[in-house]
């Protein structure tokens, strides 16, 4: 489907549906879902493509060089919906942990470079200490951040990762827990990022979203394939799992976000598709079904 | 390690611990553990490392004979801990939906007739049919047998599943919905059955397994490897992942459950062993981490 079709369904469907449908003009590109472009290529394609916003992530604005970066979405009029990622708070050391805490000084900085919406937190695993001591160790590293994050004027977004993430990668693994954990802070510093592969599945999912309100600092979205045929490369593109997304996005809407919607994709077959494909793909999907 | 360093290890440990450790007189193992087993080697095999109880599968139990099934649990004196498994209640169709009740009518029959403490639920996931959809039909399919296993003396026992399985097995995910299912009924007819694997990584799983208390019909133990390199067969042997289980089997305790713990475990390495072996490591690992 080529971008004409789009344009047209984008018109089509406001003239239809008003507030029903997500505008295109709210779409950002989480550059995973494009892991063939470095920063300046993810950036010329969203132009090219008529997609206002981009989500960075820390290995590729490290590739490209933050200087460059900067440069690349202010000469190119782009909104940084996000950076990714800083977290990964649990370590078996003091030393070690102190080192997170100096890396995620970096993330900020970065985040802060680029005029991001958020710097998101993937917080880290149980492997390393256990789950309750990461629990401890995750708390303690939001406090050890916020004071530099808000100098910094950047936004700390936490984002409740999928439960069969609590081993490896995040011990975070419900919005109410990304809550609680915000709680001690202003609700325009430390937040939640609501990514629908998280969090679908849980029985007060819709209460929880209500909940976020306006602590909700991003919006990812993707879907969830059956059967799931991996855990971090699983997920796949929206319409092809069985997430009800517009459900989901009109709850997040109807808790006070207005702000961008990320399309975030682990997967290796759409990885290694034509990048411009993909993107085409995910304009029409994303004002389908989003 | 041989038996006599096992049973040395028992006694070693009653000697040491008292109430800290499940004794041995506590276990039994779920057939799936050690699927090369008919249901008589199954049996026979449980008498030959004197583990007490015992939990069938259907498909095993069909493939062996109810009939013969009976005669050689009651022969070996073993103790049927759990039937596996009812439920699966999703499907698009009335036509569809009501064989599976009457699948499940079959269930609690062979249930009742192995004097089974619980035959088990695994209630279906949202792929049919969407997620609030197949909630309902979850609802009203335990609804359907309660009736029918009450007459028959069998206990339902509810387990919800590690939510990575919320689109393919079980909408069921979390200790808290599975006790508002229960809710309507007798708490002598209609309980939960707690998996380790499954309810690990909870923030409240403490909390949840207190309030779970008479409700509680069953407690599965294996662990969680970090990474975990598959969803299903991604469980391995007690003592080769991460979850504490000693701190989840003495909540389990203390919330007043002292029946058998089954060890479960969906593993294609461990399949490919020598049955005896693993049933010896079994032991040995129970004795020492559960």
């Amino acid at each position: 489907m080529g971008r004409e079709t789009v344009d047209a369904g984008a018109a089509d469907c406001s003239h239809k549906g008003g507030a029903l449908v997500a505008e295109l003009s709210r779409l950002s590109l989480n550059q995973i879902t494009t892991p063939a472009w470095n920063v300046g290529a993810a950036v010329e394609a969203c132009v090219r493509h008529s997609v206002p916003g981009v989500s960075l992530w820390r290995h590729k604005i490290s590739e490209f060089g933050l200087k460059q970066s900067v440069q690349s979405v202010r000469d190119a009029g782009l909104h940084v919906s996000s950076v990714c990622r800083g977290g990964m708070f649990p370590a078996p050391d003091a030393i070690e942990r102190r080192a997170k805490i100096e890396d995620n000084f970096r993330a900020i900085d970065e985040a802060a470079a680029l005029n991001a919406d958020v710097l998101v937190f993937v917080v880290g695993g149980a492997a390393p200490v256990g789950i309750a001591a990461a629990r401890e160790m995750v708390r303690d590293g939001i406090a050890a951040l916020v004071p530099y994050a808000e100098q910094a004027g950047v936004r700390l977004g936490l984002e409740p990762l999928h439960p069969m993430f609590a081993g490896d990668r995040s011990v975070l693994t419900t919005v109410d827990e990304a809550l609680d954990l915000a709680a001690p802070y202003a609700e325009d510093r430390v937040g939640v990022v609501l990514d629908v592969f998280h969090i679908w599945w849980h029985p007060n999912v819709l209460q929880q979203i209500a909940a976020a309100s306006r602590r909700i600092m991003g919006f990812h979205v993707s879907d969830w394939p059956v059967p799931l045929p991996d855990t971090l490369l699983g997920r796949c593109m929206m319409g092809d799992g069985i997430i009800d997304l517009r459900t989901l996005r009109t709850a997040v809407d109807a808790a006070g976000y207005s702000g961008p919607i990320e399309v975030e994709i682990f997967n290796q077959a759409i990885w290694d598709e034509d990048p411009d494909a993909v993107l085409t793909r995910t304009k029409q999907r994303f004002l389908e079904l989003v």
